[in-house]
Parts: C-alpha cells; sequence; structure tokens
C-alpha cells in the first residue's frame, strides 16, 4: 500500500468538521441546533446577481482567460476606485474564491519553509493554505483582553528572520472582528518597508464594519506598491459564497506576472460565476446599507445578551460577523462536542466553532469559542440563552 | 523590494501564451486567424445543461460540501458505474475542474523533490502543478513512430527510485491522442503494485475514443484499489469548460481523507457548476454520438490532409482531440510566431501550439507542434493547406 505524503498527513482538519458527526446525530435526535459555528450568512444574494445567470445567453460554457475576463476586471477596478484604493484591472488577477487567491499568493512568494507572520487568532485555513504551500505561520498573539488588536510592533519585529517572506493580515478579522485602524495599519506598512517584506491583507470582510468606522486598506498606503497584495472576494460581500469568485490585487509587476502562472495552470475561473460577480456590482447602496444595519443590530444583540453571563470574556468586535468568547470550561472542543451531544433546553441546542483551530500556538484559545452571528436576532438571543444555561451545568 | 518566490520563478507560462501578442497583432491587421491551438471545443454544451442554471431557484447562492454534494455524487457515481467504472459516492471528491483533482492528488501522496514519471509528451500543465507542488516530473519519452503508445515497461522501471511516488498517464492523451490498450494498462497496474507506487489516470477524454475502440480505465483493474487515482472532468466531455467542475476518484480512503482536507481549505467547489454539471449527467447518448461522429470526421479530415504534407511525420489519434506534428523545422516556436506574423494566405493564417511545453526533456520535440481539431472540417482543410503552403516558403 502506497503511503500519502507527510504534507498530506499534516493537512488540518477544519475545526467544526470533527464536529459534524455530532451535529447530525442532535437532528436524527429531533434536537433544533442554532448554528453559531458557521460563515455562511443567512442573508440574500442581490436578485441582480442571480438573474444574470438566469437569463445568460451562452450556448458553449467556455474557460474565460486564466486572469478573468477584461470587462469584469475593469468593473472590479473601477469597484475599488469607489473604495478610495487606486488600481488598474491590470493589478487585478480573478480567482475561484479568496481561497484560490491565498494560494496564489503563497506560492507566489514564498518558498517551502519560509515564513509568514500572522497575528493570532487567524482564519483556520491559513493553516491549510500554508501547509499545502510548505510554508511555517509565525504566530503573534493578539490578547481578548484589547479586543484582539495589533499587537506591539516590536512583538512582530522580534520574529523577523531571514526566512521571513511576509506579515498576513485579516481586515475586518475573522474570527476576532477587529478592525485595524489607520495608525496600526501604517505601522504595518512602516515594518514591511524597512525588513522588504510583503504584506498581505485579507480584506474579504471589508464593506462590513460598524459604529461608523471606516475600513483602511493597505492599498491607500503610498509607497507600499512593490510590498502590498491584497485578497478579495465576492464570498460574503454579497452572501454568494458558492460562486467561488475572489481575486488577487496588486501593484507589483512581479507578483501579478508570477500569479497569473499559477492561474494559467488551472485555465480559468468559474464562467457562470463571473456573471453573476459582475453583475453583482451593479447592486444598489441600499443593500448594503440594509445588511450592516443587520448585522450591526444583531452584534448589539449578542453582545448585550452575552454580557449577562457571568465569568465570560468577549472580544467586541467592530467588523465582519464574527466574536471570540472565552469561556470558563478547559477545553472548549469537548464543550461544544457536549452541547450537541448531552445537552438542549426544550429540545435546541447550539453549535459552536472551538477556537483552538484558529491559534497556531498550541494550548493557547483552547478554552474559547467563535460565534458568528448570521443568525436572525431572535435566535440569537435563543442561542445565547442556552449557552448561559448550559455553561451553569457543564463540568469539564 | 522584496522578491518573488524560486518556485514562482520557476512556475512555467503557459506554451500557447507567448504567441497571443502575435495572435492579437494578426487580428489588429484584419487576418483570420485558425485556432488549432486550443482545447475549447466548438461543440454546445448540452442545453439541459445551459437551462439548468436558468431555472434555478436559489435566494442564497451558498457554499456546498468540501467533497461536493452527495446527491451530485451518487449521480457520478451511477454515470461510473454505466462506465464500468463500480464506486460509491464516497469515494468521489467534486473538484474545482480536473485541474484542481490534479493539484489535490499531487499534494496528498508526494512531498517535494518526489518524483513522478510521466510518459512524454504530456498536458503542459502537469509541469505547472508540479512545479507548485515542488514535485519533480521523471519523464519516460512515448514515439512519434509508434503514435506515442505506452514506452515499454522496463524503461519506467529504470526510473523507479526511492523517492518515485506515481506514475501519471494521461488516457486517452492530451497532447498525443493516444489510447491505452487493456494490454498497456495491466502493465502499468502490474508495476505499480509490483513497486508500491500510485497510478494516476487522467481520463478527462474518457468518452472520446475513435474507430469503436473502447476505452479501458485503470478503475477497471482488480487490486488497485489502494494504488488507483482518476482525474476527470466534465469540461470536455459536455463541452462546458467554464464549469470548473472535475473530480477525484479513488477507493482508497487514506486517499480520499487526505484529499478532502485540500478540499476544506478551499472550502467548496462552484455551486451553480455543480448546479449545471448534475443537469448534465441526463444529456441523452444521442449527443455523444453526434459528438463523436463529428470529432472522428475531424480526425480523418484532419489526417488525409496532413497525409498530403511532404517530410513530416503524424501521431494518428486514437482519441480525445489533439494531434502531434513533427515538422521539417528546427524550431516550432519560432515558426509558429512566424506564421502569425509573417504568413498568410488570402489574409488567413493558422495559430497552433508549440510542442516543446509538452515535452520536460530538454530538447526534445521542439520541431513539433500540436494541433487540435476543435473546428469544423471546412476550417480544418483551409488550416492544413495553409500549414502546407507556409512549410514550402518557411526557411528556419
Ligand atoms: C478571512 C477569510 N478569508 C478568506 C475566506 C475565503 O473565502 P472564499 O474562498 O469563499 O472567498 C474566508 C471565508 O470564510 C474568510 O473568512
Ligand atoms: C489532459 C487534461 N487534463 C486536465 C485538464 C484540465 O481541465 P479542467 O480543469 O478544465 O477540468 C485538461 C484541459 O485541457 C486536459 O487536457
Amino acid at each position: 500500500m502506497p503511503s500519502i505524503s507527510k504534507k498530506g498527513q499534516l493537512m488540518p482538519q477544519s475545526p467544526i468538521r470533527k464536529l459534524v458527526p455530532f451535529a447530525e446525530k442532535a437532528y436524527a435526535e429531533g434536537k433544533t441546533v442554532y448554528h453559531l459555528n458557521i460563515g455562511q450568512p443567512d442573508i440574500k444574494t442581490p436578485q441582480i446577481a442571480l438573474d444574470a445567470v438566469k437569463v445568460h445567453s451562452l450556448d458553449i460554457l467556455a474557460y474565460t482567460r486564466s486572469e478573468g475576463s477584461d470587462d469584469y476586471r475593469k468593473k472590479i477596478a473601477n469597484y475599488y476606485s469607489k473604495n478610495n484604493i487606486n488600481v488598474k484591472h491590470d493589478d487585478i488577477i480573478v480567482t475561484t474564491g479568496g481561497s484560490e487567491a491565498l494560494l496564489f499568493a503563497f506560492g507566489s512568494i514564498m518558498d517551502v519553509d519560509d515564513e509568514v507572520i500572522i497575528p493570532e487568532p487567524f482564519y483556520a485555513n491559513y493553516n491549510g493554505f500554508s501547509t499545502a504551500s510548505g510554508v511555517n505561520i509565525v504566530p503573534v498573539i493578539s490578547k481578548i483582553e484589547d479586543n484582539f488588536a495589533l499587537p506591539p510592533i516590536e512583538e512582530f519585529e522580534k520574529l523577523i528572520t531571514p526566512k521571513t517572506k511576509a506579515i498576513l493580515i485579516c481586515n475586518p478579522g475573522n474570527p476576532t472582528g477587529y478592525l485595524y485602524s489607520k495608525e496600526e495599519i501604517k505601522q504595518l506598512a512602516s515594518l514591511v518597508k524597512k525588513h522588504d517584506l510583503f504584506l498581505i491583507a485579507d480584506e474579504v470582510y471589508r464593506e462590513f464594519t460598524y459604529d461608523g468606522a471606516k475600513h483602511y486598506s493597505i492599498m491607500e498606503e503610498t509607497g507600499l506598491d512593490e510590498h502590498a497584495i491584497v485578497i478579495d472576494s465576492v464570498s460574503k460581500r454579497y452572501s454568494m459564497c458558492g460562486a467561488r469568485i475572489g481575486c488577487l490585487v496588486s501593484r507589483s509587476k512581479e507578483v501579478i506576472q508570477t500569479a497569473l502562472k499559477f492561474a494559467q495552470a488551472r485555465l480559468s475561473p468559474p464562467t457562470l460565476a463571473q456573471i453573476a460577480s459582475e453583475a453583482a456590482l451593479a447592486t444598489p447602496q441600499s443593500y448594503f446599507d440594509d445588511v450592516i444595519e443587520e448585522y450591526q443590530e444583531r452584534r448589539d444583540v449578542l453582545i448585550r445578551e452575552l454580557k449577562s453571563i457571568e465569568g465570560i470574556k468577549i472580544g467586541e468586535p467592530k467588523g465582519a460577523f464574527y466574536c471570540i468568547v472565552e469561556l470558563p470550561v478547559k477545553n472548549s472542543d469537548a464543550f461544544a462536542q457536549w452541547l450537541l451531544e448531552d445537552f438542549h433546553i426544550d429540545n435546541e441546542t447550539i453549535m459552536v466553532a472551538p477556537a483552538g483551530g484558529f491559534y497556531s500556538t498550541p494550548g493557547v484559545g483552547t478554552n474559547q469559542i467563535r460565534i458568528a452571528y448570521v443568525l436572525n436576532q431572535k435566535s440569537l438571543v435563543k442561542a445565547v440563552r442556552i449557552l448561559k444555561e448550559a455553561l451553569k451545568v457543564y463540568k469539564d
């Protein structure tokens, strides 16, 4: 029997996946499960995007150019200009989701054993992409007490070695909900210039900012053209995660030319989804206003309800739709499983994402969970009440 | 200025891409260009697949399961059983094109510096996926004089080292058009069993076989369950290259579990395209009969016309829709460029794929081109006549 690769053995499982059989058992027992664990919003996709594929007049569903069609890229550049980001269509490569943009970015700038510094907790799949690329993640811990603000820049600097190629941030953050300030971005910008590193910013939640706060992109920084790489996606912006369209943006010609070679190897991003995504760019501002208002209300409800629970810590979010909560439990994996297997109120329970998978420092975050507020407010209230009662009776 | 990765520098450019500016110049000059260079068929996508997305009733375009929906995978398993391949839906992971299935296969079974033996000439993007994975391709030369039949099995055996993890074949072959016989597959099967290797078969052209020849899949071999990995795709089968749906098939639980981790990292294959691809499975047999008849006629026309050219060698195809031709030129890259820049008959010229990119042994195949017979018969006749006249006047 031939053996699979070491890389394959090291590839992490999705942190939620382990819980799926227990969720399925709960359904089978007739329980209602409130899903606080997923990044799939319940918000409707803009009708204009859904309709675009209904009226398509293709008779051959053909490959597009590997970097995406010129028309679509020009429209994306126009979207960016409205967001204070001046890029040309040539600075954009359309990818199969932000996921593929991350893979192309890692492959284009890092070799095996190179290092990327990432504030943790971070989006769990950065682990998968770095393992797939043979790259090592060097975490710098951000703290729930600071709502996961940028760690002091000296903490980053201490970790830089000759193998360090990049710093990767997620802004606003999954799973933290933290929105980096202009000042924090400027600190990172000087650091990468000083040490000649790339700065990758995963900005897939760009629109999701609350309390009137404005997102500041790394692409707004001057002098960063050879350093800045933005990862983007239509998944959350238009609630069209299943489209699988994203992009990689950089003003560095070398980065784009290199990423393009990765794009050429896989031929083309999905054609139907590009049609939908191009149409989605015409979504009216009112759609976003409604969505942001809804999320902000959900966040407020969530935080209000969570604050009524004793002995927990909350990383209060200013963006995205996630929130990290520290619980008075030893092992949130076991707690999450117990919620599905052994706990319910009137046959209702909750599924949460244990936060251990969002850290790469062993043992850190194992008493935390991530809550995604992708449910309506009534469900959120019920879900947090279940959490509250559960904590009263749970024993590690 | 931070530097891109060595891997990124090594990533090959698409062999056709270099010619694109010259093709664009030719258009700008008002020339008609017959495209013999591409793998994008002109055949219509089955209406049933195109219609399926027109009538979708989604209001949220959501992620599907990372391995593809159960329903779709069950239907794929049913398609395979009709093709004499008995697999369960659990043996299938739906991927973003055959391209992603190749990437998952490489990542699941090979680490950096491991080796995969591939008969050359081979599909050029195997180079890209191996570079991206840090894997080395060890070519075994197949000959145009044999129509690119399987090289003697001893030639493979000679190349096996402790680093060899797999043999990869493409059946029917791009760019060769060769269809491996049952006997050849059996030889490969014993070899991989003897040396405990994986056998990857890229069978994306399974349906495209001519002269009544039947495709024999590696999945039909007994005793190969732990070794066999099939790469598949809807791209060519239903002329829906832009869907970006394929799959990885293996009865090895370990391979599937490992590939699934790569699939989880990128979340989901495209949802709309899965709807179209699921519908495509109901395409009536008459569609395939017509398509195969059309390709067989095109092939016959192509070969007949090519045979009227003196001094060339033809690798006569029995499957897929490609054909390798050896020309009396020194450098087919330069020749292909010259065709676009400097040659035309009545303002018409041709674009061909120089074959050097399909070989990994340096210097081999540089006098060959690949012709894709994805044009109608009249255009093919015209195109070959242009080739004939061009060869009369061309001087290296
Ligand atoms: C921070 C972050 N980056 C990237 C992605 C990838 O999303 P997609 O591949 O759907 O664009 C996600 C999805 O949840 C995410 O949360
Ligand atoms: C031999 C072979 N394998 C795989 C592919 C990848 O195709 P796709 O990713 O569209 O399924 C192609 C496309 O031309 C091919 O010719």
